[in-house]
């Protein structure tokens, strides 16, 4: 069903866009820690930024400037210190770093958005991070997608990017994506990042809204361990380099380039959520029958957010009355006895009854897929239908493992 | 401040009740399964039950009960079996159950209520349940509460009871409570049950507003994992045997049996949160500044619910970015710029910035709660600030241990 094909190269991938990742000495570890994404010409912005009311200034500071204008030269990152609950000298920290990069670019602060990760409470180290901002700006490339990739994570085991090409207009337009993070939260070291390239010619109002349902659908839709982050940012860039017309109401070509857009976002969240801190595999709960789309994706959300669920996949355990429970209490009324559960094949409970099953095969598939490869096999798939409704959605997560518990006990001790 | 004495007795010790628990052969482990409590008159009843839209049959069973009429005699319960999941079979072995008992007690069953707590998706073998009603009621006695106690639990470590009493209209009152729950759901063996006893004289609506308004200061703000039960019931009952004036509106007497019913709640609350799965400490989360009560609390549960703050109370590590975070994300707005954050007698948070603070110093504090004894010192203090508002509230759990996955993950494996 997919009108599109994958390839490589990331944010760089469409037309007009470089990038770059450097060490700026920002994070302890003499890791990559500063990137870069800089589009040719100044691209339409849009962005999905945490609802914390404890938020971190970049992401005050990303409001502002997208509230003021709907576009964007460039994105800059750093790794190491989430300059969250700062302050007023955090705030003047994000307003200089934005100053810093447009004198190295000659472009206007204003065309600059900001994205930290880190330590929340930290400061970034301004000295480093100005010595660092020529080198970043002269590493900036065609192909520098992976290097940007790799200078946004923090614990994240894995570094996550993703590039789409369809056709519209009869010309290729593609979608990049990079992004971290490896729980909806991480301790101290703050967010879910991503960033979203694109070089079609779309409105400023439409590709927001595009945004917007996009995220709702696959970022919103995962949960590591239900904490939401200071800084969590999504900021995703339109520059018509693609040279196609622009796109300016829904249609058919608006559909295609949302659906490529939903896409990257997927995979993107989808990622994350493989990445989550302990997990052993991704869990995928697939909800029909709901009165709306918004009422399934809700009841999707909270069985894949249970922590007696994620328990049991851990433990390989087929326990289907766990699922039913989170099914109830997720806040969407429903019919008991429509309740329908499906653990990959195996129907667990139909007409709101258990049925009889085999329990050692069903354990026997939790355990396969998390022995599967990273992101391909190693799904397990939970499929629930609450009625007649058309309303569907899906929500990702992973299972609760001693090493989740293990990572949040012992991280600052 | 308080206005009333602890005593010993449960929920036999009003005025006018018996109880009993016998082991009946409904747990495979042979243990104490059947309990009932019953009252010498027909007493006023109220009760609060799980919200979750996938309910057992007996909490559907005394929600018809209690919307016919505001009165019961008896509460049969039986542990081993959650009746939940179970269809059109399940209701049909509740309503015999309520016949059985009614016929043994020669009361109507319509004075009876029921509850259940075990596996989901398994009936109560109705057999056993009818051999053993007569040994339940011949047990009963003034005595009975700490056998009732010992037959509603299911993973529990310990049993749970509490009675009060103050005085009214120059008359001893006294109101007392058991209950079972070891996380807000279990696994299979679902449920939180509560039970109380009062011996006041008090109007139908009152007892019902009173009883509603404590579950939502004590049981409603506590949580262990997150899930809500198929299963959770809090019956009370007030059988006007300490011949006391009858209260039938709020005032300075309706005020002090309130003040004492929540006091035996908050009681119950906390021990099942000290008993979560897994739990090495009792956590509890006090809220001021806010706009109203409801907002108070519910950043106080949003804060206790945390798995990563959860996960640092384990680690003994004094984290307060998570218990910043986690303010933020509670769906209450406020000023990040008012967020004070306290750690027992440590200020670590203040204005919404990091203070300095001994981090060993805290760290002890954290250690030395958990090993503190059972439900007397063994409580870890969080206080938050978030504003200037009257509204204040307070959540109650426990911390997140390998011990919870370890019990989650091998439950039924």
């Amino acid at each position: 069903m997919s009108d599109w094909q994958e390839i490589s190269g990331g944010v760089t991938a469409p037309k007009g866009y470089r990038a770059a990742g450097i060490a700026a000495g920002l994070k302890p570890s003499g890791l990559p820690d500063l990137a870069l994404i800089l589009s040719k010409v100044e691209a339409i912005a849009a962005g999905v930024f945490t609802t914390s009311h404890v938020r971190a200034a970049c992401v005050d500071y990303c409001r502002q400037r997208l509230q003021a204008k709907h576009s964007a030269r460039a994105i800059l990152c750093n790794a190491g210190q989430a300059n969250a609950a700062t302050g007023e000298q955090g705030w003047k920290d994000a307003i200089a770093s934005a100053q810093l990069l447009g004198q190295e670019l000659n472009i206007s602060p204003n065309s600059i958005l900001l994205a930290s990760t880190g330590v929340i409470g930290q400061r970034i180290p301004m000295d480093a991070l100005s010595a660092g901002i020529p080198n970043l700006v002269a590493a900036a490339s065609e192909t520098g997608s992976d290097a940007a990739a790799k200078a946004i994570v923090t614990t994240d085991l894995v570094t996550k990017s993703i590039a789409l090409e369809t056709t519209i207009d009869d010309r290729p337009v593609r979608i990049g994506g990079i992004c971290k993070g490896s729980g909806m939260i991480h301790p101290n070291m703050a967010t879910l990042l991503a960033f979203v390239t694109c070089d079609a010619a779309v409105s400023t109002s439409l590709w927001q809204q595009m945004l917007s349902r996009a995220a709702d659908r696959s970022f919103n839709q995962i949960t590591v361990d239900g904490d939401t982050s200071t800084n969590d940012t999504l900021i995703a860039l339109a520059n018509g380099q693609s040279r196609t017309a622009a796109i300016t109401e829904m249609g058919e070509e608006a559909e295609k380039l949302e659906a490529m857009l939903t896409a990257v976002c997927q995979y993107m969240a989808k990622a994350i959520a493989r990445d989550g801190e302990g997990a052993t595999c991704l869990v995928e709960v697939q909800v029909t029958g709901a009165a709306d789309d918004a009422s399934a994706r809700q009841i999707a959300k909270t069985i894949v957010g249970s922590s007696l669920v994620k328990s049991a996949i851990f433990g390989r355990d087929p326990n289907w009355g766990r699922i039913a429970a989170a099914a109830g209490r997720a806040g969407i009324p429903f019919e008991q006895e429509d309740l329908k559960i499906q653990l990959g094949d195996f129907l667990l409970m139909d007409k709101g009854q258990p049925l009889p099953f085999d329990r050692g095969a069903a354990s026997a598939y939790l355990k396969q897929s998390a022995a599967g490869a990273y992101l391909k096999e190693d799904t397990v798939l939970i499929s629930v239908s609450v009625g007649n409704g058309s309303g569907t959605g899906a929500a990702w997560g992973c299972d609760l493992s001693y090493d989740y518990v293990k990572i949040n006990a012992e991280y600052t001790t």
